[in-house]
């Protein structure tokens, strides 16, 4: 059952390659498809396109399969070409054939622009959550373990003196960062494309103000023509945002397995979380991190992915955009498990004590003593040379103590402000006035 | 004269290589550099670090130098490696050792990072202007063109009526949503640095919530660690961003390549913007446009060069940062370009009138006459069908005129709302705060 | 069942989170798995390392199990890791004790390394089969349609008389071109890694000569690091090669596109192979195309994403490697379908006739009347002004026909020599003497 | 000066947006063109479209720019456009009127193609020649150290024991299978598309296989418009092959970064090399190494921005190929320099002595152990166990020496099979032929 039917059957092969994926990929938009259907009739009731009986009938129809969906029992069948036509099906099975008027004054083009939109609103409201558990677990490490100190590296050689708490709290903050090209994401995502038709609009009076407010978007995609230029480029926005948390992961990912090589040696995890050889006791593949890493990388490589499948298109609808789910969803999943994963390893790690005792790290501290010398009111010149020659003739002492105080530093971490910047940016997701806008639709 | 210089001099052709094409680009830095360490030497005088005198000559000098920048008077000479040496040069000549002083409590870490942060925010900048120019032109030219009719395309095949009050407008909006990109990059930038030395802070008292103030930064990067983290990450950001706006031009190119090339004729431009000739009269190459494309995808491939050259890379400086001034600092004149070019060339545009009278463009109007029938009561199959026979045997009559109404139709743009969205977006810079904390600083 | 399985066991999410999707890709590497043990055993017993009878029960054991391959009967069960975990059960459940000893003298690194090459092996010889039979309908169709005109535009201008002749063919020596990239995957491909070990070799005197021969393969990756270098390295340079096949697909499915719209109209497909609308019988959807370039874009994007998950990470196997797998596999497949389709469907192809009687075509002809008064004695400048004079004046005559007769011309269009030239490439994979080896190996 | 010149002036903005670089990349072009200019005229000459005496006066002419070009005395003007109006006009200057009939039989189109595919052999040998060097000296090198061993990791945890034997001696072969791509770049570069023209062919009777032997290419490009839509093909092979020398060289200074780390600390450079602190002796930032990771993964990323720039072009010249000269033409100077410099800096490289004694290296020997108990006729899993216990226990001891016999592992390098290896693969580039028919062109 193809909306598109034609008299003359659609070749097989041609059938199967059309279709592609889309019976496994479009089960992730059953929930979105629902609420579109449950808006858009509402509206088409209200410019009289659709009488309040029927409108009765398929509300009722449609928030029996919004709950089927809910309870797992959706799928789409073999033979069924997309969720649009599932959905369809499913409701004139519940109410007969009033079921065939949801497609009144829309396109499976808008219909399908609605339905990614708010299937990524509420996939960047599941990462912007696993975001916010990660970034909590890494200030408190960072608090926990502040008085730990590491080795700071430039040039990957050995440069100043760092600490757990700055480690920790710098991916922390750089997650805050992150969360401003999600909200970036989060608003363009959040207007409304229903309307728009083909992708140049229709000669029905639609009102889409009215599915806007009703489906809780922000705003709506206007101009009918950039309602459908919006498919390929939100995605790759959203990709974009996707890119910058999976960088952050992706370097958190390489330090941990530097720090656990065993040159290093500056943290462990426990042995059920690593994997090992009996006959080599010392090894414990970071195999975890190392997948948060590939993975990372990928969702990395998926907004130029997206851009390669979409430059040079002309305006107007291509059948080329269908293929972006593939890319997208699945990373959807990957993201969020790297988010879990990369919590729920560093739960359980273990920091060396006193990493900072052995002598290889002597000089790490060769500045501060410079500069301990110049606020005991050396000149700069002076205080250079002199620990400079305490040095080459073995007399060097490092301070006794690390006393970094401004902001940011060892002694001050300012994860109290990182953590106000961080959900600064997360109350801008408006997810309450969508969660409720949401509920009514289907209660 | 390198700041590191060691006893040995380092063999010559791993300076040249080195160094690369650091004395060009860092050019681009030289104002950024002495706003940055106006702002540094206020502080390190108000924590004790440099007497009153001191810093009277350094303001005095550094103003000097400000001034030589904006007349064009500043350049890195030959033998001199990067900017940051180059300005301490000059300021030595002018005011003496006391030159010399600017770099105590920073490294050429956060002095880099802080130079980007300020040139990104006055390029971020440009872009903002070129894209507000560019889209007034474009509001402008869709409410002119508002009553020309041309097919709209899906699968590239005529499928819908269309007018080019929605083609211009659509683009305008895409702006916009691109401009919310843009601002999240411009949030990333418009954070302080400064203060995280070599990644890993100072142990001096440094005060660097008046750094922040002094430059007009929104906020600063706290963690220090997060700091150094935010090299190549903003630049990515940045890209990404700038590859938006990008993709936008890009496919506005796209579209009037098809739409000058005859087999379309929809739109002219006049002889002396595109080449051609004389024996091929017919012929208008739209140069100028393809390259536009091309450029625009480069910047498209950006942000993806940025993360390959980044990636993997463990926490810390690293040399490999240095180059990423390559790929972007080239990438901003060039964006700029494209937007002037877009919008001189759109100035210039003629639209053909009468497109849809060509027969080829005749069942455009079936789906109106679809909806034109089930508007006056007709069962949408029963009207379909109708409509369907019509055209089978010949007899189909187009709707006399387009009526679409609804928000963001044919009839009914809605580029007031569209504007006013823009504006919203671009009234988010807060340009105005840093031009007068700029001003402030060296004045 | 995992190989490493230590005492304690890995906790249950990080055993999901590790194995991904290895259970459903190793899938395609089981037959290689097995021949890659075949030849491993037999060389372990010809260095003692394996008894003979233990040898003959293995060999019977692992050519049960291929069978079962080649029948489709062979599953990796729930619970059991990967593909050598699987083999080895099932050789213990056929064979006993004797099933485990077939990992003496390898590690998992470079059983799965040598699966790899030979599973390449086999998909590059399906894309060199499946780019033949195109590049044979391609040239057929060049011959068919030698004598039918279109325009050739530059700029997307039109510009000059081209054929389908040229058109067709020239996709045709593209593909040739590609084969010579593919060669080189091949030939990368086409050597043995076995022996290895973990990535630094083994100190049982291991006869990787003998596996080289027993397998087929050309040579050897010496150097035991670079086999394990390998890895990532082969995917890249093969996911290179499939995108020169892919973008020259691409690139066909945009001129199908373009030429199948309604404003040019060279070609048509029957309507059971389009999309289309009843009330829009003009519509003809090339959604097929769409998806091949759609595909082949993502194929092109692959390279690059490989070498983001790769680049940066130090010498030596990582576990990075392991998601390769879910990049490329389904790219292979998704190739061949790309490369069957777009010969599915071009046998179908219809060209319209006399394309070039459309007046717009008119100034195609200008160079070549140039060029005929040149011929004919009159110097090129004094020609180029009377035609430009006469098309001035309207009274531009086109030649009567088209004389093009040098090399690869539309009047000469040199498909033997590209014929030639592709069977040459295609004769330096020699799958004959890989096909011979395997079957040894098997029987 | 521009050979498209129309009467009305193009508009300055557009012609400096137009021209952008070409001035400057065209420089590079300036020998290729006379080559090209050489050959297309003594065709021209054989079938009498050039007399006998404007032949030898364009010939003579032409060398002596030849010579100017070696000699560095020809440059673009200000005003010209290209290299292509350049050189005629200095032949015009030479020879007068003459030199304007260079011109009958092409088309700028494949002036340009044949200018590139000229200059990109001249670069690949270049690349070739470098590399070659680079491979003689890793070889070189692990002979020298092939008794240094040095722990070998996977996950990054030390594994098994490894060489400096092994380590430059993996570089090597890698460098070898690299030669395979840059093998196929060459044989697509080395085919002739002069006689194209405009991307369509020509109606004069040309004789492409005179100009294919005259410039030494092995074949040419058939089809016209192949040949033409060869450019921006071209670019991304060539791209890909260096992309795979640029591969080895990232991870070959990763693990130069890794290695020079006080953590690792198996190798140094000399002071001069590198740059450090006098304050911080250790310190020895190994930034010729990042340099070229960064300049490496650069040129990584660059076929990914050709397919970017040309994905989704329908066939037929489109002028934003010009820009594809920016991202390649310094991607040759970078790549050599690259090669070079890697060269210069391992000639200095100091291995550590006696790496393995630290104690952390205890059980890199384990399975050599357990391998060692089984090649005396224990079973494998007695073995093991025998090992497993001992380390518990505290008392394993290492085996006395390394014996790895299997070839390519430590005690059998296989070097002289690399290296026969390595030049079969350099053989296969025709360079001497090119060399003879440049030769005879210019003399």
């Amino acid at each position: 059952m193809k909306l598109w039917q034609k008299d003359k059957e659609v070749s097989g092969s041609v059938e199967k390659f059309t279709v592609g994926k889309d019976r496994e990929l479009d089960q992730f938009l059953a929930e979105a498809d629902v609420l579109g259907s449950l808006a858009h009739t509402r509206m088409l009731e209200s410019i009289g396109l659709l009488n309040k009986e029927d409108l009765d009938a398929v509300q009722k129809g449609l928030k029996i399969i919004y709950q089927d969906i809910q309870d797992g029992k959706f799928t789409i069948e073999e033979g069924v070409e997309d969720v649009h036509s599932q959905v369809e099906l499913q409701l004139t099975k519940h109410i007969g054939d009033a079921g065939k008027k949801i497609h009144s004054g829309r396109s499976r083009n808008d219909q399908v622009l609605v339905d990614l939109k708010l299937y990524f609103r509420s996939e960047i409201r599941n990462m912007v959550d696993n975001t916010t558990l990660l970034f909590n677990l890494l200030i408190e490490l960072s608090e926990t373990h502040k008085e730990k100190l590491l080795p700071g590296y430039t040039h990957l050689q050995i440069a100043m003196p760092s600490s757990f708490g700055l480690w920790f709290g710098a991916y922390a903050e750089s997650l805050a960062d992150d969360m401003e090209l999600m909200l970036a994401a989060w608003k363009i995502c959040n207007k409304n494309p229903l309307g728009s038709a083909a992708g140049y609009g229709s000669s029905f009076p639609l009102n889409r103000t009215m599915t806007t407010k009703l489906l809780g978007f922000d705003s709506m995609n206007y101009n009918v023509v950039y309602a459908q230029m919006g498919r390929g480029k939100t995605e790759r926005i959203l990709a974009q945002a996707m890119s910058s948390v999976a960088a952050t992961l992706a370097k958190l990912a390489m330090d941990v397995c530097l720090f656990i090589n065993q040159n290093f040696g500056f943290i462990k995890f426990p042995d059920e979380l690593t994997t090992g050889s009996s006959i080599m006791p010392h090894k414990k593949n970071p195999d975890v991190f190392e997948l948060i890493r590939s993975r990372c990388n990928k969702i990395q490589a998926m907004p130029n992915e997206i851009a390669m499948m979409t430059t040079n298109l002309p305006s107007g609808y291509h059948r080329d955009l269908q293929l972006l789910k593939e890319s997208l969803f699945p990373a959807f999943i990957s993201l969020n498990e790297c988010l879990e994963m990369t919590a729920f390893m560093l739960k359980h790690i273990t920091i060396k004590a006193d990493i900072l005792e052995d002598p290889k790290y002597a000089y790490l501290f060769s500045v501060d003593a410079v500069n301990e010398e110049v606020l005991n009111g050396m000149p700069f010149r002076e205080a250079y040379k002199k620990v400079g020659l305490a040095i080459e003739s073995g007399n060097f002492k490092a301070p006794a103590s690390v006393k970094h105080v401004h902001e940011g530093s060892i002694g001050n971490l300012c994860n109290q402000e990182i953590t106000d910047s961080f959900h600064a940016v997360v109350a801008n997701f408006n997810f309450t006035k969508v969660e409720a806008a949401i509920k009514a639709l289907v209660s």
